[in-house]
């Protein structure tokens, strides 16, 4: 989460929080210097690591949801494309090499302003283990998948679709919507 | 483009340009209050108009390209979903009502940091009129595309990908990365 904007971070100077014109939205405004400080959703980008029948998930080492289960995942970077994103990620929660295949599931999340995109991905060799952020990183079978104690809905749905697509025997790219549990739109799927 | 941070947002004080404990990056970090700036790439959302065998485009009238054509489009916004920003786009670039469809393209600019996600749509009236930040809004046949004046590359690469998909009868879903121009990694696409 980002701090709340109480002052310029150009110029330092207090803010405050006005419509500008031509715009519809309240913003951070610096009536000193001019700047506008938009806020806006962030990328969450990682992968689904396949290795024969099994996948590769991260258990986290950090808040929130320490002790989850989750696929390698995290904030996409200025300067990078979204596979890019999506092998850093792989190697910095899982030190596992990976091919970057398409994308399979793109989720937006929207009352925490994100949206989550998770590629398909060739785990490249065994040779894998816990980066800084993870407690341990295991090869599962289906029956193997601790569904009770998976760290975030968007993986849990993007695994649903995984294993439903391979049992069908066609991986589509899959675009959702998810709201908050317990919200009459919850997990409305977009397409 | 946001402004360069030298001041904490939260509590006022001038940040210094640190890699903060646990991370590889360089972050605007507060030493007076702990909190972590991190920049990150953002999404520009919009749709692909359709109406019968025509499209529809927007003449900009804000820079950057003022007086080039585009495809209604523009920053997401927190708390809302990618369909909706696509939505809230179109009416305001263009005053159309759309009934948005599948994620039709999704291409990094890791230059720029951003992203850019475009919907194909149905123009569901002919009641459209320019918004505040356009200066025409067209429906126009494949003859007519001003391809010499589209404003951005993700713009005439998705308007290249429509018209190919419709003379193939076959519409998938299209991810790339644009590089800039003269980059030798230009246009390559990444699927």
């Amino acid at each position: 989460m980002n701090p709340a904007i109480n002052y310029c971070c150009h110029c330092g100077a207090a803010v405050s929080q006005r419509v500008p014109a031509g715009d519809t939205l309240l913003r951070a405004v610096c009536d000193a210097c001019g700047a506008i400080h938009y806020q806006n959703p962030k990328l969450v980008v990682g992968s689904l690591p396949e290795w024969q029948d099994k996948v590769l998930l991260c258990r986290r080492a950090i808040e929130p949801r320490s002790g989850k289960w989750t696929l390698p995942a995290g904030f996409m970077e200025n300067h990078e494309t979204l596979p890019e994103a999506a092998m850093r990620e792989t190697i910095e929660e899982a030190c596992a090499q990976v091919e970057i295949g398409a994308m399979y599931t793109l989720i937006s999340v929207p009352h925490i302003s994100q949206v989550h995109a998770i590629y398909r991905a060739r785990l490249l060799t065994l040779d894998y283990s816990p980066g800084i952020e993870t407690l341990e990183v295991a090869l599962l079978a289906e029956h193997e998948i601790p569904w009770e104690d998976i760290a975030f809905r968007t993986i849990a749905l993007t695994l649903r679709h995984f294993y439903a697509d391979r049992k069908a025997g066609n991986f589509g790219f899959h675009t959702a919507e998810l709201r908050p549990n317990g919200s009459p739109l919850a997990g409305r799927p977009e397409s």
